[in-house]
């Protein structure tokens, strides 16, 4: 029986369309007196970055795709780091060979952003110079400084011009920065489900998120590594929020309904619909009383329960601080800022560019791609847009969809081609 | 100057269109050993409830509304308690002479619903027998629950037969349990922007605010209320979570935009867009120290200064345990529970029916009240539907709208003629 879950494992990682067992990497630099000036005039080093690289970079070293993560991300997005991973990385369905990112043609490179907590530097590093948790000490970051920091990484690995940048989400604000900033470094661009700036909407969900850490008392003005008490109530909310927002609300009504957990749904396992009386509910009994006229504030339908149980994994894998500093530079982050409009911004780009956003997307309605859209055609930059028909809502761009698998391997297959 | 200001203030109560100085009485029923059984089977009393009237009573007693208060309303819903109220009630743009619910024609009713804060009997009300607060021991309250205790009031005005039932979000639910359980009691209904039962997105909104609220370390188990700690952090994010639903995104964006709170936007008044650098938003100086270098997760955005604004009033008026209840009942309510479906359950409704929805409201999207609707034209019920174009978002019905206004002015007069 070992042995079959053994091979198991194994079949997963050898998959012909598997990168496999795959190493997280770290580079470090901008050392003193060198550091990297960040976009508030604050010089900040060392920087350690965490990436993985699939596939091979080949002679001319101009098959490089730097794949950017969304806000909870990380550098893991293809393969498994272990035999025993239960899931591969986060765009694995995107990366492997014969996948869009066909890794058979593509070096493919992924890092975790500058203020993450997954192996680059961000405010749960230990500062070299006082030996402490940066937590608030950690300098104010914006979506450009993230880029920077991943530029210097991809001139460590001696790339003139990679071949393609792409993300979605906050990953697409990445790939916007990066053609605008360095117009040369890339050939192409795949911006997906993202916006050139945030609407008022998408802050107040991120700042709500951020209200309800900084008001944890465990957040302790960001001092809790050595607690033992970290804001996990708050960063429990945060994420809660943020997966309502993540999700379609047909995908979300289709998936849990209206429907009670409890052991009675077992009964009623062939019912789409369940008939439950709220007093027929299975309530718990505490201190020996029985609890059936009492109201029962604990999870109890079924959609309660999912937003718990995601957010109670969330709150193991992600810093508290990561989350305020990334949606603060995500809120902040507007490509206009100091030109006239976004076409003037967007004038000197030269990448040819593949726009998408999902017909479900709420959180990054299909308008705020126009936007983009329409300043690279104003610019006459070669831009391809396509709005996806997906139930799935902004998450589509992380799920294994056909439609948007070759609507990203075809894009990739013409710029070769040019 | 104190005469002309005392003067304005009998201006706004004096106003012809006011039912100026308005006093909230209150009903007390359900006394031992003659209880009110509610849905869970819970035998409940005694119940106060608070109430307002305006308008007089005909002799006939056939001109009586009762309007139904949202989650968070109350029993005062036109004019103004004390002269020195800055505002009035929450419905006065609709109450009142010459208004839609003519208070020269009309005698209009609006309780405090079961379970509240604003003098109706609630979890923060004191259980006689125990002379202790209810707190979680408080029974479980449905909205069918909220409806029978209103129609023991309307007993005791001894109206036989309501000439209307009206309300919007919550307030909707309660209009259409009336008329569903109380055929004969009432001559028509409004029913605005709400549906007959919540998706699963419209639960998970509400729950996220109910776990921020028991999440909260001073919720204590629902017994706060002799700590002197209320839960505010927990309702202020659950408030904060509500107030993004009620607002189209539209109308959040023209309100608030991308615009930073500080003193910078003096200086810049005149222009719709500010660019500023994050590194020039004024800091707060702490400890001596300059923040210019730290981040600043407090209040930044427009928008977040309006939330907190928001929520800041809101905890001050309203009970955390009361927050929980009415949520519940909200997300329990199923009008259909119990019937194979919509039409069914409603087929013994005779009121003639107005269903509004308004097109900027995505909390309670159009889709929902057309299966009220549509419910009700099956079972050959006279329904009016009307979609109105609104920017407001949800909050619309409690918006000043001239074309609302004469919609539902229209529907009472075309049922005063029949």
């Amino acid at each position: 029986m070992m042995e079959v879950i053994e091979e198991k494992k194994f079949d997963k990682i050898n998959s012909p369309n598997s990168v496999g067992l795959v190493e997280t990497k770290y580079y470090t630099f901008a050392y003193p007196p060198k550091k990297l000036v960040l976009d508030s005039g604050v010089e900040f080093g060392p920087i350690t970055v965490s990436y993985e690289t699939y596939g091979e970079l080949n002679y001319k070293k101009d098959n490089g795709i730097l794949v950017f993560h969304a806000l909870s991300g990380d550098a893991h997005a293809a393969g498994y780091n272990k035999i025993d991973d239960p899931k591969p990385g986060w765009w694995d369905n995107m990366i492997g060979p014969q996948k869009p990112f066909d890794t058979n043609k593509y070096f493919v490179i992924c890092a975790n952003v500058l203020g993450g907590c997954k192996g680059t530097t961000g405010p749960s590093s230990i500062n070299p110079e006082t030996k402490k948790y940066y937590g608030l000490d950690f300098p104010e970051i914006t979506i450009n400084d993230m880029v920077k920091v991943q530029k210097e990484l991809i001139d460590y690995l001696k790339i003139e011009k990679l071949f393609c940048v792409a993300g979605g989400s906050m990953g697409g604000m990445l790939a916007l920065q990066w053609i605008k900033s360095y117009p040369e470094k890339a050939e192409a661009a795949i911006i997906i489900a993202t916006t050139p700036e945030h609407s008022a909407q998408q802050i107040a969900f991120n700042s709500i998120g951020r209200y309800a850490i900084i008001s944890d008392p465990n957040w302790n003005n960001g001092n809790y590594y050595c607690s033992g008490n970290k804001p996990t109530t708050g960063l429990s909310v945060a994420r809660m929020i943020g997966h309502i927002t993540y999700l379609s609300e047909e995908a979300m009504h289709k998936k849990f309904g209206r429907e009670y957990i409890n052991s009675l749904k077992k009964n009623f396992s062939n019912t789409n619909k369940l008939i439950i009386k709220p007093s027929e509910i299975e309530k718990p009994i505490e201190n020996g009383l029985n609890q059936e006229k009492k109201a029962n504030f604990k999870k109890e339908f079924e959609v309660e329960n999912y937003l718990h149980y995601q957010s109670e994994s969330f709150i193991k894998r992600f810093d508290p601080n990561s989350y305020l500093y990334i949606t603060k530079a995500i809120d902040n982050f507007n490509i206009s800022k100091g030109y006239n409009n976004l076409a003037t911004a967007l004038k000197n780009v030269k990448a040819k560019c593949l726009v998408i956003s999902f017909s479900s997307d709420w959180l990054y309605p299909k308008e705020q791609s126009l936007k983009i859209v329409k300043a690279l055609k104003i610019n006459n930059i070669d831009t391809t847009y396509v709005n996806l028909l997906t139930p799935y809502g902004h998450d589509s761009f992380l799920i294994d969809d056909e439609k948007f698998k070759s609507v990203v391997k075809g894009f990739l297959q013409s710029i070769r081609r040019n």
